[in-house]
């Protein structure tokens, strides 16, 4: 309906962003309010996902106006003694988005017994495309008559789907447990399922999260996400990313010790390249490595779909 | 003071552990009463850390009865209503082992800054004496006149200690940044800092608090303890544990990415071995890599903590 950004009001959705042509940058919850909104959505993730001060004062307003409060956060929202009244004497609804189910088990291994295909979204880094580009195969293999399920694994992926748990948000002996309950839902009905990943085995602060989700959902096959620009682990400089063949050593060797995992696709997120560079890097790519490769935003996701597809078909049945 | 298991009332811990001559096993609440205890402390942790329905009896009795309750379950008994309440009217403390700070960072690299050296202790499996080979090395360092410190990482390590974090009870995102906390806090005072493993890097449940603990604390080296009589993770008999060689080769690699340490000693758990077949696997473990091998419980820790000297000497300095 509406993003509130006070530094870029007056805009559209499409113009910082590249997409969303009808939805206007507005400077305050006010000026939002005249659109008719019925919730409030906090979509970003500040390091360490807690509630910055600043941002109270707009909660509350929106509680007091009637609006619901969905939340991505760290900082669980709905526990809030404050918001929590105000939300109960305005009956609106606080959802906490990252809040794990009770009862999570200890992960052990029980995904092996499903018969669908299973990937796994890893990357170089964070914030590098990993549910975006699953989510575009997903609608490709999807087209190609494919029963295919997308899992959510983050906040933002749980907006999108309606379903999933934030295992970055989940108590540590639980992450791989978490990512076994979500696969062995997801696969109930589907023969192809796309785990979203979350982090990189790279990242100083996130590679546990990496890894747990990894050893969970026991993948069959990883799909690789990079970004050709980012040299290095954001905000962690001293992080070198290493060359793609490299990336994709480290993953395989990283599985291989519960279930041998090939990296078959590589997705490039290319947003900040020329249309030549892009086209150059996703050449390179698929050259140093000998897969598929493609930015599965900017261009047709096909070529990533279809390795996955085949992948699919090719493995052996129990 | 007393342990409490029906099952073996009458022995004492040493008949059932090999040490703790003077501690009496009793059958139940009642008998132990008898001795003056001032706390009942719930030891053992099953997997997933719940309280089993049938303990609460006893923990209501022991709260009733004027004990403080220890536990280092990862259900909170002091978030349980019943408990609390009761604690209250009894004036009795619960503490929790495992509830983590609030305000844990999302760790960056920060303990690269610390002039200590940092040791790391890894597993092929959980519940194979990582905690236990580090406070046995850390005793013969300072013993070497070593300014050393024990990082306790978990629930027991924490009650032997009296400080720590329980880095597989902390919000996924915080694994690593309550390792770095913790170096951060023990190397401000130590030249060598001890710290406890948990879990491996091979366990299907586990695998993404090792790894966190390892991406955050950032160890310069590593001390890898095994058990020559377990071939198969436990609990999880689908996944081999891989030769000795191997899970050095699989420790340096995964760390390499971040910080390259090498594996520099080895922790053999014999204690289930006849004499001759304990010496014979250390024998093994020395040749077959090249390291230091010992049993620090069974025989004298000093190969061990000679290592990990010797490489702190050795260190290059800033």
């Amino acid at each position: 309906m509406a993003l509130i950004d006070s530094s870029r009001a007056g805009q559209t959705a499409a113009d910082v962003l590249g997409f969303g042509a009808g939805i206007p940058v507005v400077r305050g919850l006010d000026e939002a309010l005249a659109l008719g909104p019925t919730a409030l959505l906090i979509g970003i993730a500040p390091v360490g996902g807690r509630l910055p001060d600043a941002w109270r004062e707009i909660v509350r307003q929106a509680i007091a106006r009637g609006l619901d409060v969905w939340s991505g956060l760290h900082t669980f929202l709905g526990d809030d003694e404050e918001f929590a009244t105000l939300a109960r004497q305005h009956g609106t609804a606080i959802v906490d988005l990252r809040r794990p189910p009770p009862d999570l088990p200890v992960a052990s291994g029980r995904v092996r017994e499903v018969g669908a295909t299973v990937v796994l979204s890893v990357g170089s880094d964070c914030n590098i495309g990993k549910m975006t580009a699953q989510l575009q195969i997903r609608d490709a293999l999807a087209a190609l008559g494919a029963r295919v399920r997308f899992v959510a694994t983050g906040q933002t992926g749980i907006l999108v789907e309606g379903w999933g748990i934030a295992v970055d948000a989940v108590v540590a002996d639980f992450i791989a447990g978490a990512a076994e309950r979500l696969v062995l839902e997801a696969a109930a009905d589907a023969d192809i399922v796309l785990v979203e990943g979350q982090g990189s085995i790279l990242h100083p602060g996130y590679s546990g999260v990496t890894y747990g989700l990894m050893h969970g959902a026991l993948p069959h096959a990883f799909l690789l996400c990079t970004q050709p620009s980012r040299r290095t682990i954001r905000n962690n400089d001293w992080v070198a990313i290493p060359p793609l063949a490299e990336l994709v050593r480290l993953h395989e060797a990283a599985a291989a010790p519960l279930r041998a995992a090939p990296v078959i696709a590589l997705a490039l997120n290319t947003f900040d390249l020329a249309e030549d560079v892009a086209e150059r890097e996703i050449a390179l790519a698929a050259s140093s490595t000998g897969l598929p490769a493609t930015d599965p935003v900017r261009y047709d996701p096909a070529p990533l779909a279809d390795a996955i597809h085949r992948f699919h078909l090719a493995r052996p049945r129990r």
